[in-house]
């Protein structure tokens, strides 16, 4: 009985995908999902620190409840703009179109969409993005791709963050790459601590190659 | 637009959710939510082996994909039953009442039901359960109890997990407990590591003494 309201509620919001996709021509969009507290924020803190001066970067921050992030974003001196959900477990695009209305989009190279810390409803919502960026933290386990197999199915990148961590939990590398790639074939997998600055390298030059992707072809 | 639709489905769920606390009379029945990767089923695999002795107990297990989980609690000699939700986000009382068709109720002392990893929706959806267990391991941050309050508002108990890895992580415990208090002024906050086998002893206390309060009372 829930099926057509669920296809009439992703219909709508596919419309306004595609408004949202008229909006970012040229501008790399990407959508940040992960479980709470997997790095999401850290990981933009330190990216919009490292790249302020190659790129122009905005980001519209998901949040159930508090501005914590997006003051914590903004606090790079990037542009950053709120959506609080008041509960919601996830982003549509209106509340995208929303957000974007109080941006400037005026030769942005990379907007950034930090979506609510779920690994589940996020995914089933097309922002209009180029790609999802799909956030593991190693101390969730290495079962995760195979549990919330949607996410890595449909990822352009998947950021294994908080590796620093590894000799002390009981995570097997290779097992979860290999749920991965099982669900995604050529799937880049970029080892990365935020926090202790490793690996970042990896995800910019995978970034750098994504702006000039989309600024030459449209799409990523 | 989307209001009616929200309450009609959180009305029928509760509907069937008395139909659950009926049929959990005198067994104290628990809902374990936290994110994915917090530890719910790592808890519970220790805490079924440590009481085996002493409680008759059963899981249910809900998750999106797989039955690793099932499998594994059902390893430690308890009964299990698995409710894969096809992607879903969340137990319902209907699911839940399905999958206690298949367990033997008779004489049991605690029924764990343990939610899909998800911080926020589950939180919204009664299952005729005594009470929620909010899980948060240190590696989440401590800024989770006031960024998802609903679900630390509700719960009954906390169990602060992963504990053994406060040295390596930026965790500030005092910080956390105290936005869990502003939303649940009375919160039992208990600090353990499933994995290295620390402050056990106080959750296993909790639940005798809520094992009491519901054979005595009917409530906990």
């Amino acid at each position: 009985m829930e099926i057509p309201v669920v296809r009439n509620v992703l219909e709508a919001n596919e419309k306004l995908a595609a408004v949202v996709r008229e909006r970012v021509k040229g501008i790399l969009t990407l959508n940040l999902i992960s479980s709470p507290g997997a790095g999401k924020t850290s990981l933009l803190e330190r990216t919009l620190t490292d790249l302020a001066g190659e790129f122009r970067m905005a980001v519209i921050e998901g949040d159930l409840q508090t501005d914590n992030d997006a003051r914590r974003v903004a606090a790079t001196g990037c542009q950053a703009v709120q959506i609080d959900t008041d509960g919601g477990c996830h982003l549509d695009s209106n509340l995208v179109l929303k957000a974007m209305d109080h941006l400037d989009m005026n030769g942005l190279d990379i907007l950034f969409i930090e979506n609510v810390g779920n690994l589940v409803c996020p995914t089933e919502f097309d922002l209009g993005e180029d790609g999802k960026v799909g956030i593991l933290s190693v101390t969730e386990g290495d079962d995760k791709p195979e549990k919330y197999p949607l996410l890595f199915n449909l990822a352009k990148v998947m950021l294994l963050n908080k590796v620093d961590l590894l000799p002390y939990v009981q995570f097997d590398v290779e097992r979860a790459s290999q749920f991965a790639r099982r669900l995604n074939r050529d799937l880049p997998i970029i080892h990365v601590s935020a926090t202790k600055n490793e690996g970042l390298d990896e995800w910019y030059a995978w970034l750098r190659a994504a702006v000039q992707r989309k600024k030459e072809t449209g799409a990523i």
